[in-house]
């Protein structure tokens, strides 16, 4: 039998994260505070966020232990599998091995969960009774809505318009799990009602669904806010994925030349990279590569600049690669990977060439999730299909150069509540965001004119 | 951390499928010929499956080698967990262990996946190029589906119509596969046509989609049919389950005092129940307990008689507990559980008291699934959440008497595709099969007057 699986147990969960931070050589740019221009202090964050997720999110520390109780949710389902792609690297008849880490094992079908336990946690040590955040795909949603479960917190889900029509399913299982879910913008905060006074027919960005989140929190006392990517301290509770990974890649007897990761607000491919990362600061040879849409094309066609987190510009500056705030992306499926900006980690690591940034297309993301699903048989999430678009094109690299290369990315999560996205595939109604550009799209994810 | 997990490695995925009819004392009692009431040979079902199916079907070997071939797809996602749910345990206060093998990692969603993989290969090695069948709520279409895919054959489904409009993602799924999907009664066969002319409104039943699937797969060369339970050679590619979940439970330190799996037809039961009945007849003390629904109550109330595997008696007469191929159950949500009839090997070992048999209502059975996703966070498919519900009484007797219990069920699949029906649960749209009773339902869910 092919050896395939690469499999841990329970006592290999990591009880660490790591913090990357603590080997970039110098502190990375901080959050500014919009009124002042000075750096935030915990203290400017304190309404929205508990203070140990300010202190993580401010931390040099190189490792954060894992709370036991974080460790006992952790264990529904983590470690997590990392497998080889046999039959894909047959079909592309590359020479290159393709490893990748799958995350769609967890309860809410992605990677996201393992922040969302984390934080939730802290809130509920803390005090907080009620969780507001926003979603774009749903899959922040629904992992914060499990995780707010398991600890006894209520849910309020803002989440992005067009997706919120697309997805129908992920309303229902956030609802199974007792969340509130509002398509944003919505009628529930003065921001929304603003925007839809302005445009009716607004698909939403996850930059509005973040303002109408915060202002939910700002107006009410015992509510926390959340936010699923983008910051340190997300990126560090996903680290359990790279950490998990290197073990695994150990177990192969393999080290990857390339670590590939698809980018939103850039949890999941953080949470694999910064791992690999700390091995490239000590002098290893390894590329990471950020796959990104090109209908929202934050590092490869945005500024590294100061820029607000949402469109109401509620939040701190974050120093960070952006199209603005203003930016509303086309409808594309990939509903997670609709922002506006990137981690400021992300960004920051892009801007010292440590990372590459490529964009693709979502014809090619949505062909190359069909090959991967006839051969390695999971229906891949479109967001993570992205890396598998990239992933292809370097296994074909290696077949042209005709030599091996080790490939390593995560599959962040399935795609069994986008089949919408999947049939508007088959039935060719998907339209390559070249052909969206400069227009606007209406909440049943065609182009519109603007 | 508390101890939740016992987890297999690749080298662990049995080589060999494990057949109670070796151990049964007897031979069981043989399918028949309806014209002629003789046992059927093998040359009597030759136009239907492959030469090497039949030959499991009828075999009393206690090991099969499972092919090489087939052992590399299993390899895609086998060995599954099994995890203890201690979450659950706290949540009812029960003194009882409760442990669960978890069959929804697998690409189709289910246990399913385990014999689609053996019969693709083995119509594929004789010759067949496309694969006609059936299927309820749509696990066992989407795992052949795949199954054709991974072996070059082409698929074409007939879907409970019920079914069908109650689960679209299941049709879509299905089609990223490449299979054709119809809802059934279709216009595509004669016996479909016949049922459409008697009533329009006809939901559908597992044994009126069995009926066309046949009648395609007879009125075709090159095309052959394929069932997802009931017969021997099903349990017997589904026995990986248990088999793995013996070594499992002997990693947790502990055995099973009873073992629960939910029945439609019986293929996930059987697959976790059958290597545990071979410990029951070496004389070891284990309980079996198959959970249907109160909706389509085979065991507890059908007949153990001859009966027809399909509507239109097109299959041989089998010896199993039936309610009579013209039943049509209610349209509940668990579609999967819809068959009139039930494997003749768990039949049997019911009749002979080495398996028990329970009916619950889907009322209860919701309530049970979502205290289940509450704590342990996977959302159940409605079949297995039938297992759950009767694996929540046996804790609470446990709890009641005192005394700790060990039970372990099989968790058969996830529900992110049957949200539909949680949505339903949740808004109080779900009636219970007794105010169903003596009526019939229409394709939207909802009871109506015959």
């Amino acid at each position: 039998m092919e050896q395939r699986q690469f499999l841990l147990s329970q006592k290999d969960i990591p009880t660490e994260w790591y913090n990357i931070c603590a080997d970039l050589g110098e502190p990375p740019p901080p959050p500014l505070h919009p009124a002042t221009m000075q750096p935030c202090g915990p203290e400017d964050l304190a309404p929205i966020f508990p203070m140990a997720i300010l202190e993580q999110e401010m931390s040099a520390q190189r490792w954060i232990k894992i709370p036991e109780e974080v460790m006992n949710i952790l264990a529904l389902w983590r470690p997590t599998p990392l497998y080889r792609a046999i039959r894909l690297e047959a079909a592309l008849g590359t020479p290159a091995k393709i490893y990748y880490k799958y995350e769609g094992t967890s309860p809410a079908g992605s990677h996201k969960l393992n922040t969302a336990a984390a934080q939730a946690y802290y809130n509920k040590i803390e005090g907080t009774k009620r969780i507001a955040t926003e979603t774009g795909a749903g899959q922040w949603g629904s992992a914060l809505s499990i995780a707010c479960k398991f600890f006894g917190l209520g849910c309020t889900v803002y989440m992005v318009k067009c997706s919120f029509y697309q997805k129908p399913y992920r309303k229902s299982l956030m609802n199974v799990f007792g969340a509130e879910v509002y398509p944003s913008p919505s009628e529930k905060t003065d921001f929304g009602k603003s925007i839809i006074a302005k445009d009716p027919d607004c698909p939403g960005s996850l930059g509005i669904a973040i303002s109408e989140a915060l202002e939910d929190t700002l107006k009410h006392d015992d509510v926390k806010y959340s936010l699923g990517s983008v910051l340190n301290h997300v990126i560090l509770h996903q680290t359990v994925i790279g950490l998990e990974s290197k073990k695994q890649m150990e177990m192969a007897g393999d080290y990857p030349d390339v670590v590939v990761g698809c980018v939103g607000g850039g949890s999941n491919f953080g949470g694999i990279v910064m791992p690999f990362m700390a091995d490239k600061y000590a002098g290893k040879n390894v590329r990471g590569v950020a796959v990104e849409p090109t209908a929202c094309p934050t590092l490869t066609k945005g500024d590294y600049k100061y820029d607000a987190g949402d469109t109401a510009r509620m939040t701190p500056l974050l120093k960070m690669y952006t199209l603005g705030t203003d930016f509303i992306p086309p409808a594309i499926h990939a509903g997670g990977l609709r922002y506006h900006g990137m981690a400021p980690l992300i960004s920051l690591l892009v801007e010292k060439k440590m990372i590459e940034a490529v964009a693709v297309d979502q014809i090619d993301v949505f062909q190359a999730a069909v090959l991967f699903a006839h051969t390695e048989g999971i229906l891949p999430a479109p967001e993570s299909a992205h890396a598998i678009c990239h992933v292809v094109t370097e296994a074909k690299r290696a077949k042209e150069e005709g030599r091996e290369r080790v490939i390593l990315f995560n599959l962040s999560g399935h795609g069994l509540l986008d089949l919408g996205a999947y049939d508007a595939y088959l039935e060719d109604r998907l339209e390559s965001a070249t052909e969206c550009d400069d227009r606007r799209v209406n909440p049943n994810g065609k182009c519109q004119a603007f």
